[in-house]
């Protein structure tokens, strides 16, 4: 790979453009926002000059909901031999792509995870991707050409090619990180209206919880609508798991005894669904790969 | 305050004992593991010897379904002038501490909530309680000699009281720890059973809101028991808002264009749910209070 081209020099965009460049891809920026495209161009993502022919790779760098467009509009002017987008999203920008009459040989949906350790949420950086999964998800109709440039390009950006379904990618996102997302704003949306006197008492568990709610609605109401049906289905059976915590909170406290010395003290009745929940709980969080830059403490500060 | 008895030499127990020794105050340690109150002993949290005679305050360091046979059994024998418990949860343990016939007057609940930034949920710490809120939850039945012996207490630790009604005490917490608590445990459960390949794409946001359910099984459910209406409340509230939610979600699928082109790239309509939630989650999140040992980085790593 020699040449590539940036479509969208926001945080992605930028910071893949400026991983090819310290591997020696000459990379042109573009962007509907003349501005965008200049801050990428001083922190070395690459020119703002226009390719003089093809280049190898178009990296369309745009939210899902505007894949098909940037498609459709750089094939119609021959940027690139071959394309690849970022959405975290799937099957939604492939079924416009399709309907949309784009050339599907020269497409590789993609979507590159980027590290949670860099500086904050909107700052460029040609170590992004180091060592994390990039997905790519190509179909029966993709050349293998394009298949193999991508893997190049994600091989240059320092990332981890894995091949995936786009159904399955969407539906393990929508598990892993849409709908926990919206959880976590759910669950923040709760403490706007409460009195300073319960917030003196967060900890550090509701503070990790939500932390995940300080992203901008915009872009996550995007995301969310773009994998919409995969998010809900999620939703919808943590919500029928809560009413069911919740069921048996109630009936265990209609059955513990309401004076001392009754036995509410000792160890919980066999088969107890809470505890088993908790297990379970604990079980999951036990599955979860310890990223290098993951805190060592464990458990909420208090009870 | 000259002396003081831990009951219960757990973390909390410990480090109490631990931070008044620290100030001067001769503290008598007891458990009914003779192993556990050696161990505290060897922390500097006090003397395993038995007091000689009342001490001016005892702490019942103990989970809250054993509060009410601690307080008994200490009044019983004369323990202490007063006493105070340490329990996450305050109406159920009063209830039960009423209905044993204890000695009402002597008696100022009280919960520590500890720094999450010491060294993992299990080790003691004289600096445990620094510049954190303590709960009292005194009583018009509480005496004023009581309550300031407990005062006291708090200001040794290093911590700020905070007086509270045990109610609104235990539904604040059913807010911002407990329901959270098991709700983490609920999204970690999910990923119980879930393959490889889509571990591989968990980011920041779902290791930060399953962190919380790495706490034992046993002492959660015990908390979340002896709260257990409250914190059904909020779950349930919770699984409703997550159920329009989704329902929302899948209206906006059923609207938005399948193919490119139509306006789905543009903004998103007014007076759109979706966003509004988004945006509430953002208001509540930037309520918190933020911890001296908070992380500076916003938002997840990836969408």
């Amino acid at each position: 790979m020699r040449t590539a081209a940036i479509v969208g020099t926001g945080r992605i965009g930028t910071s893949v453009g400026a991983a090819l460049r310290a591997r020696g891809v000459v990379t042109y920026l573009l962007d509907v926002d003349p501005d965008a495209v200049r801050v990428a161009q001083g922190q070395g993502a690459g020119t703002t000059q226009p390719p003089p022919g093809p280049v190898d790779i178009a990296v369309l760098a745009v939210p899902p909901a505007q894949v098909a467009h940037a498609l459709a509009a750089q094939q119609g002017r021959g940027l690139a031999r071959c394309y690849t987008d970022t959405a975290s999203v799937k099957v939604r920008p492939q079924r416009q792509v399709a309907a949309g009459g784009c050339d599907l040989t020269t497409l590789v949906g993609g979507h590159p995870l980027v590290r949670a350790d860099h500086d904050g949420p909107t700052v460029a950086s040609p170590g992004l991707f180091d060592g994390r999964p990039w997905v790519l998800t190509p179909t029966g109709l993709t050349s293998g050409a394009a298949l193999n440039t991508c893997l190049e390009l994600v091989s240059l950006c320092g990332a981890v090619p894995v091949l995936a379904d786009p159904a399955a990618h969407d539906g393990a996102m929508a598990l892993v990180s849409h709908a926990p997302r919206l959880v976590a704003a759910l669950l923040a949306a709760r403490l706007r209206d409460v009195d300073n006197a319960t917030l003196r008492l967060v900890g550090q568990g509701v503070r990790d919880m939500t932390r995940a709610a300080e992203g901008s609605p915009a872009l996550w109401s995007d995301v969310l609508t773009a994998n919409a049906h995969p998010v809900a289905e999620v939703l919808e059976a943590l919500a029928a798991d809560m009413t069911s915590a919740a069921g048996d909170l109630r009936r265990r406290a209609a059955i513990a005894p309401a004076t001392p010395g009754d036995g509410d003290a000792g160890s919980e009745p066999p088969g107890d669904a809470l505890v088993r929940l908790l297990e379970r709980g604990v079980e999951g969080r036990g599955r979860l790969p310890r990223a290098a830059f993951e805190p060592d403490s464990g458990g909420i500060g208090h009870a």
